[in-house]
């Protein structure tokens, strides 16, 4: 099983403190150890910094933990590799342009004979089945709205579509954003939480590291936090439910209708 | 003037020598401040370090230093902002996919009224010329060539005829890779090196650095290294004709029959 971790944010933040406790997971307090990767949008641009080595061992993961780089969305992955070689260009999170933005995707879970039709526009550069599914759903929205992207509402509904139909070849939880919004796809295992004012103090499940908030945030901040499994032992996590798609927006999930997907159920 | 380097090897080599005096031109020796990025490919993967802070300021620019990180193919890119804001989004190496390989460029000059028209497959994110060139470029290469990518030679043609007719707009100095081939466009400045057996010590231009090549080499190696000015005072640097296009695999130029594009005369 990999690792997910996302951000969305009201106002720029950085992503040191959980990011130290997820980086432990790689290798470290978990065995997720056939690299790494973590995507920041900075405006419009985003930097994606990826390392086909363990996190807990690489330099690059020493420079993303101790330089502070404040992002409204943030998508973090850690692998076990299921599919495809232990190999650069297998490693998440991945990332491609539609519409003049740039999109990230990250994957957790196991999709099984899922060889989806692409129109050529989108193409796996590796081989696995998560960059399949990322360009499947680019190739899909692509097709859908040629020249602008529909609006929160309608892209929701897509993706809850989407999500539903990945998932009958497996596990597929992922993270998505373009930069202002970061969707959380939770087919088995996803968490979340939403800190805003009154804040308060945080301490680390895997590292004994804590962080009041209240000295780094204005009372207008709010910023959630999505991962695998909660990384904080003092704080309300949200449990998503298998089955259902979020999307984030300024720090919080939107109320849509629909939020169904497909739940996996392990055999 | 912005500043290029590129790299293109036969064995998987590390940049960090020449990284080194590069850097030091970004704010130290050359006024190149407005931000900096280099991308690696590493197998079919691709890694693309950016920054909009000074290479000679940035944390990022000292992991790359001191990281070697070993790769066939390498774009770097200092920026000295001319079109476009200081930001993530407006710093070189681009990237995008094109037949399921990745693509960088990056490039030196300026275009005036360049406004392609764009089929919509690749948008400019940022609001750079640079950007707004590469769409271009990668636009109508997917337009010729939907499904596969053509032969290196017809490759080679078609980037000769696009440089000469953007080079219409400015000076269009570039570099271009797809991790196999790198394609390097002299406009009006840009000089290389081949260095293969037997190797001999190199000292840098920008820093008193040097590097014995023969004890990090094996006599097979090959590597050609572009730059926009020599980066060695000590080796034999080759100026390229301003209106040519070579064409890099292995760390060697192609002769190809055309190489003639468009010189940039300054008015």
């Amino acid at each position: 099983m990999c690792q997910l971790l996302g951000m969305n944010c009201n106002t720029p933040t950085d992503i040191c403190f959980s990011f130290t406790g997820f980086q432990a997971r790689g290798g470290l307090t978990d065995h997720h150890r056939d690299g790494w990767g973590i995507g920041f949008f900075e405006g419009d641009g985003c930097r994606v910094f990826v390392d086909s080595r363990p996190s807990v061992d690489s330099p690059v993961a020493e420079l993303v933990r101790h330089y502070p780089i404040r992002s409204l969305n943030v998508i973090a992955h850690i692998r076990k590799a299921t599919h495809g070689r232990i190999a650069l260009e297998n490693t998440h999170p991945f990332i491609r342009e539609l519409w003049g933005q740039y999109w990230l995707f990250a994957h957790n879970g196991d999709l099984k004979a899922f060889a989806p039709n692409y129109s050529g526009r989108f193409l796996p550069v590796g081989d696995t089945d998560s960059e399949r599914a990322f360009c499947h759903i680019l190739d899909t929205l692509a097709q859908r709205y040629p020249k602008v992207p529909p609006t929160l509402d309608v892209l929701h509904a897509d993706l809850v579509g989407l999500a539903a139909d990945i998932g009958a070849h497996g596990e597929f939880n992922f993270l998505l954003s373009n930069g202002r919004w970061l969707f959380a796809h939770c087919a088995s295992r996803l968490a979340y939480i939403v800190r805003k004012a009154p804040f308060a103090e945080a301490h680390l499940m895997d590292q004994d590291v804590s962080v009041d908030f209240s000295d780094v945030t204005t009372p207008d901040d709010r910023v959630a936090v999505i991962a695998t499994t909660p990384l904080t032992d003092n704080e309300a996590w949200t449990t998503m439910l298998p089955g259902t798609l979020l999307s984030f927006e300024n720090g919080q999930a939107h109320a849509f209708g629909n939020n169904t997907t497909r739940p996996f159920i392990k055999e």
